[in-house]
């Protein structure tokens, strides 16, 4: 029986609440006693018990003796045994990956560049490559890893499980990602876009823990955003929300390579910047582009700054349209920090509405590059959460 | 005892949880025999029967003899005895008010036209003057009304309780329209931005019912969005949600009443449409435009066709950020159907990431430009049942 299923105010769906309360607890909190647990959920003490003893039947919860305020105690913690978890960001130049037994406990990363011009089956071979030579380092084999989180950057149709433009990333289009590297990985696998795992990653242990209206910029080769909307991801109606890469900052500007005309990508994408500092500097990378602006290179350092005040324009329609508290800066050009901030606040402040343009905070990532692949582990760790609830209604249901 | 104070999980909260669930329904679906109370909500017979007659005893149903399928059986309903609500929506130009016994049920309307130049008290004054108009000739009393929904055409800070712009509205600026209102009319309350009642309309009994990511257009003297999200109106961290008209679209472009430059509204509100019409057409109005568009006049036409196409580059930025299922359009323009709604849809073909444009629906309001008025009853409606739930708890708890 689904969790989903049960008659709605019936006992059977108060204890399926209970049960995944207790196990939401844990996984939040790790270990705690069932004092604590109580504490934490509100449930009477003999509720706890029950639950805790049907739990640790299912092989759901591990318990561990130890000692609480001088007291014997026995801790209870969510079962991980073997379970490992993986996240993997693809980026327009590379694809990271990383191994963990939760969101905050990485055990391994690596990352491998990509040819601007890869097809799917190039990019999921390297990833698969990356993630069996990370997993084989770390002492265990593949059949401990549990589920998979991959990030895609381009709009990820929720309805086809495809990329949701024909003209970015071509060489995935018509891809069943989440299909295909499962087959590959012997794993369950979730798909999303990076932006939104970006989100989801800073969500759990980054900037935006305990934020309700949120977003996450995803600055890098290409612009997305996260949308945090009552403390939760929010993907819209067929999963691409958060497009603010493609929104029209010039109706006249050049042609995107989404199809449209000045897009803000073609005003601060990596591409752009490249372009506007050829003539004075040659072909510079978007890490090169970094480098020099760090190293004071004024150039560079103008450009970045002109990008921060096109990036204000567009986030302040987005702070007018859905009112955050919080604005997360990530991505590669995050590195650059106040250089890109400081224009990026001023023109909030000029083109947003006054209570809309008060009421928010813009916050640096605290997980960096990172954010997107921390996410990916966030959504394994779901979907292997989800699987597990299934397996223990089951057995209590029978 | 606050309903949502009581501890998650427990028996009693439980029970509470299920008495909204009842209320909730009859309010959706109007009178029901217990039975089907019982099959619509997936409550056992005897917690329904328990249940009425609690919220008999608290006075908050009311119990009717009836006939359904040929056997006698007793209808259960929302008590309303005299209650009445009321909507009012503020416009630029106008002020709008209708008394009513539920969102389904208008038994009285009436509007009056403002100065450009009103002030907050003038506003209030007619609004006011109207309403009790309304209740004289409906032969109730002004305490029969129990809760009042008011628009305001410009964002509310949901913290203040006052227009969240400077320049937006200035006669109105400092002012708490809610308890000043309250104070004149001797009922509870409830202020928020004219689009967002207009999208709560829409929800209730409209062509949003149903809808979980939409997004109800108000395109009138000024242009506003009501952003639904999750099937509920989104108002973000502050209240500003949904502030489309003053997106910026050209960084360049006029100064808008707002303050920042080239916001959509200085390309396709009232005044800028008349502007654009004042050498050829002389001084008209948005009505003018309107009637002379229906007409036939090819100038009011080819204005209103290019402030589609202006409208929708602007939502094709919010088709991009939201992904949402349905735009609902509605406000004065709504009138002139598919001049305006023909453009719209082809510039969001046109600017908009292609699964995003292809998952969206675009219809025309079914409320009309009524649609605040009725959204305005819709949250007096809630006031009022949240101060009832609250009384029907206290009533159970002691």
């Amino acid at each position: 029986m689904n969790p989903s299923q049960a008659a709605p105010g019936s006992q059977a769906s108060l204890r399926e609440a209970n049960r995944l309360r207790v196990l939401e607890t844990l996984r939040e909190q790790g270990a705690m006693t069932q004092v604590e647990i109580a504490g934490s959920t509100g449930l009477s003490p003999a509720t706890v018990s029950n639950m805790v003893k049907e739990l640790d039947g299912a092989g759901a919860v591990e318990l561990a003796p130890s000692i609480r305020n001088g007291r014997r105690a026995v801790l209870v913690s969510l079962a991980t045994g073997n379970t490992l978890l993986a996240g993997i960001a693809f980026g327009d130049r590379d694809v990271r990956v990383a191994v963990a037994t939760g969101p905050r406990d990485v055990i391994g990363r690596q990352r491998m560049p990509l040819p601007s011009n890869h097809n799917a089956d190039e990019g999921m071979e390297r990833a698969a490559r990356l993630l069996y030579d990370l997993v084989e380092k770390s002492g265990k084999a593949m059949t401990d890893v549990k589920a998979v989180g991959v990030g895609i950057p381009a709009p990820v149709d929720s309805v086809s499980g495809q990329v949701g433009s024909e003209s970015i990333m071509p060489g995935w289009r018509g891809v069943d990602v989440a299909d295909e590297l499962a087959g590959r990985l012997g794993a369950p696998v979730l798909v999303d876009n990076t932006a939104n795992l970006g989100a989801l990653g800073e969500l759990r242990i980054g900037a935006l823990q305990g934020v309700q209206d949120g977003v996450f910029l995803k600055l890098s080769h290409g612009i997305g955003a996260g949308l945090v909307i009552g403390g939760e991801v929010f993907r819209g109606s067929a999963g691409t929300a958060g497009e603010i890469g493609h929104l029209t900052i010039d109706e006249h500007g050049q042609i995107c390579r989404c199809g449209n005309r000045g897009c803000l990508e073609t005003f601060i994408g990596a591409q752009a910047l490249g372009e506007a500092l050829a003539v004075s500097h040659g072909r510079l990378t978007l890490r090169d582009i970094i480098a020099r602006a760090q190293g004071g290179d004024v150039g560079c350092r103008r450009v970045l700054e002109d990008a921060g005040r096109h990036l204000g324009v567009a986030v302040a329609g987005l702070v007018n349209l859905l009112n955050p508290s919080v604005i997360v800066i990530g991505g590669q050009l995050a590195l650059v920090g106040d250089l890109i901030v400081d224009p990026l606040r001023a023109a909030i402040e000029r083109s947003a509405i006054p209570s809309a343009a008060a009421s928010v905070t813009i916050l640096s990532s605290e997980l960096a590059t990172e954010a997107d692949v921390v996410g990916g582990i966030v959504a394994a760790e779901a979907l292997h959460a989800a699987s597990d609830a299934l397996k223990v209604t089951i057995g209590s249901m029978s």
